[in-house]
Formats: C-alpha cells, sequence, structure tokens
C-alpha cells in the first residue's frame, strides 16, 4: 500500500485563502502577493480580506474595527484560568491554548452552538489579550484592561508594555502579522480544518491549532535564529562560527523551509520591516550584523551543500524584527498564534463552507487473529536489566 | 489537480493499534477481534494493550491499574473551570474539551514538555473524573472525590451515581469503552495524529481530539437512535413510522457508516453486552423493542434502496446499552470519549514514534496578482437587500 507519509503532496482541499509557490518563493495571501499587502494593511483589513475574499470598504473596516475591539475583555474565567496556569508556570503556548478553548465560556449560549463568524472574531480578538495578560501575570503584574481606541496590534502592544506604542512600532508589528497571517494547509491550519470537518466549532479548532503550532517541528519558533546571530556577536565572528557549525554537522537556525526551494518571500517582507523600524532609531548595529551573518550563512550554506538550496526561511528575520519591537523571544511562537489564527479561522469558515468530513485511511501493519489469554494464564512480564 | 476530498482511501499512516475492513465488517484491535477481546478484558487492559501491543501480566496490570487510579484528582484550577462552564450551561462535550486543555496543569513541572506516557495515564484516568464531576456541576450537586479501590469503569459510575455498581452494570460499560476504543483514523484520532506530528504534547492532542469529536459528522452521537425507539414506543407501530419515515426522505439514526458497508462488527458487541445487562434485571421490553425496531428497519432499508447497504452501525446498540446503564443521553458522546481516548492516545504514542511532520498541500483556487488600493479609494459596500 502506498503511504502518503506525511501527506506530502496529496492535495486535500481547494483554497481562495493563500497559495504557496514552494519552486518560485511566492506567497500569495487572498489574491495579493504578501510583499504587495504586507507593509501596507492593517491587520483588521487582512483578516476580513481573509474571511470575506475582498478588501473591506471604509464603513465595512470601522464597523469590523469596532466589532473586534469589544471582544477584547476576557471572560473572568479565562483569567482565572491564567492565573492558575502562571502560577505552574506553564509555557505561554499552553497557557495560550488553555485559555483560547475556555473562549467558549464568552462564546455562544446555554451550549447552544455558536455562529462561526462570532466565534472566529472572538478568537481573533482575544488571542493578543491572552498572550499579553498571561506574560504580565508570568512577571508578576496585573493584565491591563484592553483600550478600545487603539489598533488590533497597537492595543496588543498596549497590553503587554501599558505604554502606547509609537506608529512605527505598531506598523513593524502589523507587518508582521499580515506576513504570517496565512500559508497554506501547515499542521495548525491542517489541524483546524480537520477539527471543523466534523461540524465542530471554530473555538476548538483554533485551540487544536494551537496545540498543533506548540511543537517543534511546526515552524513560527524563531527564537534560535535570533539566539545565533547574538552568540557570533561581530562580524568578523560570522564565518569562522558559521564554518565550525556546519562542520559539526548542525542545523543552522532560520535556513531551509520544507515547503520553499528558494529564498521564503516572507523573508525579504520581514527584513524590509525590520530595516525601517530599526532604521528609525533602532540597534542598527544589530540590524547590520544579522544581514552580515545571514550572507556569510548563505554562502557558506551553497559551498557546504551545493545540491541542496538551503536558503532565508521566515524565522531569520521574525526574530530579528520581533526583537526589534521589543518583544521576548518567549513572545515570537505566541505572536506568530496572534498572526495566523487570522488564517486559521478563515479556513475553518472556508471547510464549513465547502469540505467534506476530514477521514483518510490507515494501513494495518499489526496481527490479526489474536486469542484472548486470561490473565491468571499469562507469562510474568520479563524482568527489565535494573535490578535495584 | 487531484483533489482529495476528504482524504477518502489516502492511506495517511501505518499503523498496529487497529484494523478497520469495512468491506468485510471486521474490526481488529492490537490484533484481537473485537468481539474476542471487548467482552472479557477490563479497559486498562485494552489501554495497557494499545500502548505496549501486549496484554500486560498479572503484575504489570496491578501496577498500572494504581498508576492510573493516582491520576483520578482533578487539578483545582480544572474544577474551578468546569464551574464556570455549569454556570453558563456550557455543553458537557465543550467542558471536556476545556477540561482536558486544563490538564496540562498537572502534567510536566515549570513548563517542561511533559513526558507523553504520562500525559497519556493522566489524560485516560481523567476523562471520566472530568466527565462526572461536569455532570453533578450540572445538576447543581458537588463532584464526588474518586474511589482508588476501584477500577476505572467501576469509578466512573461512582463518581457520576455516588453509589457503587453491580459488577454487571461495571462489566457492560467496560464492553462499551472497550468497543469504541479505537477506529482507524477517524477525524478525532487523525487530528491527536497531525497535532503531535509537530512533536506537540499528548494534552494538546487529546485537546483537539476531543474538539474534532464534537462535531455531529463524527459519529459517536448515539442519542438520536434511542430518541428513534422510545418515539416508535411498540413493537406493531415500527413498521409504520419507518415507512413514513423513508418516504419523506429521513435518515434512520443508528444505520449506516462511512467505512462500513456491511454490519459495524460492534453492533453486534454492543448487542449482546445490552442483551446480557437487560436480562439481568433491565427493562427487557425496551431491548425486544430496539431489535425489533432494528430488524423492521434493516428490511425496509433494503426494500427502500436497494442498491446501498446500510447496516446497523455502532450507534444504535451503544444507545441502547448506555441507556440501560442508566446514562442520560447528553453522556452518550462524552462517554464515547472516555473510551476512545485510549485510541487517541495510543495513536500519539504511535506517531511520535514513527510518524513525521503532516501537512498536506492545498490546490490554489483564487486570484492572483491583486494589487493595492488604499482605504480612501475603494468603493463603498454594496448596500445589503435589508433596508429596515
Amino acid at each position: 500500500m502506498d503511504i502518503k507519509q506525511g501527506l506530502e503532496g496529496v492535495v486535500a482541499a481547494a483554497t481562495r485563502l493563500s497559495l504557496v509557490d514552494g519552486e518560485a518563493g511566492e506567497l500569495v495571501i487572498a489574491g495579493f502577493p504578501v510583499e504587495e499587502i504586507a507593509p501596507r494593511a492593517r491587520f483588521e483589513e487582512v483578516v476580513w480580506l481573509l474571511w470575506n475574499g475582498e478588501l473591506p470598504s471604509r464603513g465595512e473596516l470601522a464597523a469590523f474595527e469596532w466589532r473586534l475591539a469589544a471582544c477584547r475583555e476576557l471572560p473572568a474565567a479565562t483569567v482565572d484560568l491564567l492565573r492558575a496556569a502562571a502560577q505552574r508556570r506553564a509555557s505561554v503556548m499552553d497557557a495560550l491554548r488553555m485559555a483560547a478553548g475556555s473562549l467558549s465560556l464568552a462564546a455562544g449560549q446555554e451550549g447552544v452552538q455558536g455562529d462561526p463568524r462570532e466565534d472566529a472574531i472572538l478568537a481573533v480578538a482575544a488571542f493578543p489579550a491572552i498572550v499579553a495578560a498571561y506574560w504580565r501575570l508570568l512577571q508578576g503584574k496585573e493584565p491591563l484592561a484592553p483600550r478600545l481606541d487603539l489598533g488590533h496590534a497597537e492595543n496588543y502592544l498596549w497590553l503587554l508594555t501599558g505604554e502606547e506604542p509609537d506608529p512605527e512600532r505598531a506598523r513593524g508589528l502589523e507587518t508582521y502579522l499580515n506576513t504570517v497571517s496565512d500559508h497554506g494547509l501547515n499542521a495548525s491550519t491542517f489541524t483546524a480544518r480537520v477539527i471543523v470537518s466534523t461540524r465542530s466549532d471554530l473555538i476548538s479548532a483554533v485551540t487544536g491549532a494551537v496545540g498543533a503550532l506548540k511543537g517543534p517541528l511546526h515552524g513560527g519558533a524563531p527564537g534560535p535564529a535570533l539566539d545565533m546571530v547574538f552568540e557570533i556577536g561581530s562580524a568578523d565572528r560570522a564565518e569562522p562560527w558559521l564554518r565550525e557549525a556546519l562542520a559539526r554537522g548542525d542545523r543552522l537556525m532560520g535556513f531551509g523551509h520544507r515547503v520553499y526551494r528558494v529564498r521564503d518571500p516572507r523573508a525579504d517582507v520581514l527584513a524590509a520591516a525590520a530595516e525601517r523600524f530599526y532604521a528609525n532609531g533602532g540597534d542598527m548595529a544589530l540590524y547590520e550584523l544579522a544581514r552580515h551573518v545571514e550572507a556569510t550563512a548563505l554562502r557558506l550554506l551553497r559551498e557546504h551543500k551545493p545540491d541542496r538550496r538551503l536558503d532565508t526561511n521566515v524565522e531569520f528575520y521574525t526574530a530579528l524584527l520581533l526583537h526589534g519591537l521589543g518583544l521576548p523571544t518567549e513572545l515570537f511562537t505566541p505572536t506568530f498564534a496572534v498572526g495566523r489564527v487570522a488564517g486559521w479561522t478563515a479556513h475553518a469558515l472556508e471547510q464549513l463552507a465547502n469540505g467534506r468530513l476530514i477521514r483518510p485511511a490507515a494501513e494495518y501493519v499489526g496481527e490479526t487473529g489474536r486469542r484472548w489469554v486470561p490473565l491468571a494464564e499469562r507469562a510474568p512480564a520479563v524482568a527489565t536489566a535494573s535490578a535495584a
């Protein structure tokens, strides 16, 4: 039997949400090249676009922004759960998954299945509030009240820091969130689609998706790429450091992607956003160092593995940009979720509209025809080596 | 492009856990025909078998039963969450999903990824405790403390009712849990595998799986089949009632399955368990009525749709058995989860051991090359029909 390991190359859905062309290095988000839309749109516009297929009009956007802002307040039970998680020092992703699941306490009424669009609004609106509240609780601080007068990205920065973000910082974050808003049937997005393929609800879908995103194989964990730049520390150390790492057989974090055979188009968008941000009062030396590390790594990778195309992926400049915006490494993946929840909800809505139950087959490779042996007649367990 | 709608027929994994032969009407659970193992094994034995590939020895079973029993106590934050859910009258499945997710507060330490086996034990042990605690809270009663001296199935009945179950009742429930413990790559099990395919944790996997199981297309929702039997009410009404339903084009609940083209082998196991239970002091008239309704429905279905094989599925006798055991309809699907969590955890462990990242492809059917239009230049939204 032909087992499709990892379902690679199996087309599991038709979608209008994003086109990932790994050979050409192109990403189209609801019709727009990522480099066309990510630096220009507000995050709320991208969410609307993904859900509706068109950019919103002025009136639609104003109403939608207000609707989202009105859902930023977390249910009391969600905050209680975050407090309990903080006492246990649970990871931010675990806390986000638990709190996302508890949003059912704000959705719907009396056990009636909620409206999928309402659940989607709730999830998108609440994710930054959850991450920020939990981060503050972990620091021993109280969560802040959301600001209804701020946009989605600005409010996230406000909830984290209690400071009104300057426009450059908000724009940098917004470009990041837009850039990672959707990316084909990655494992977390596919999880969301499988869950709602049973006609389950969107809160269940995004909760499952956060659980998938948690795993280290998913991607969206850009911390190590930044750690590498910091460890290298200065331009003259880049080449010897990278040569040693490659000689040891280490994987260079921030390079290579399962889908992209050429440069990840998101890397350029985020590099430009990082440059713009760092040039406006940021630590330009760090930016220059990162670019030097990237160029050196690409040169050495081509020298070291001429037959494989290992190009810069989204993580490298994500790390640089988010660090520049003041986010700690622990918030990189949760902030990825704050952006990707746009795509998760859009895919779930698309699946509900067009999809059918997702139920693949398995090849059974075990025994058959075993006969029951009563407990008293079973052989004792083989003793393990440890006799201590 | 060839889109695999619902991934039907796509082999997504090799497994030693269960073989579902829809053409022959056979189900093999870790080597044992379902009718061989389900009525004989304790549920703890089936869990051990699924996780380890062999039946446990006496010593292994004793230690494993003790280990599971020791994990029945829910974290305080989980009980708090259930209280908040009960105030909102959330559905039992929503409450189970939320509470399952919060088990991370008992698992692992300080944000360190838990041991997958420990997470699996925690999930299997806690599911009945969650369902029972929530059900009591919904009735305005306090959750009961788990009984360490009772087996898994017995303790579930104890936690629900506060009465020590007689052995027949416990045996009936145990047979049910064993029968539904695993069933190939159904949508919830596949969800669990996709989630851990990123190397995420098992609490995330079972939380996502509960979310998938919630949906009405999943199956495992046997309430309507029982409702039909009650509505028919007496043997002489069966044929006219069913004829009318078929003439109206209604689907008969409890018949037909996406995978089985013949009789679902689980139906026989559960019918036998139900007969045994009802014959020992249960409502034998109800049992006889159900058998009569089944026989009549099968005869009329063959008459009505001679080209389709619509046979009795697992839901029909699940409903009869669980009703006989005293479980209310609202607990049918949650109790299915109490059994299926054995398979979810086993598949997640198998995926962690052998699998790779699950990331299918999508066909993009949207536009490309759209250009950005600034907000001020966009057309106003087309007015909707409603001008009220």
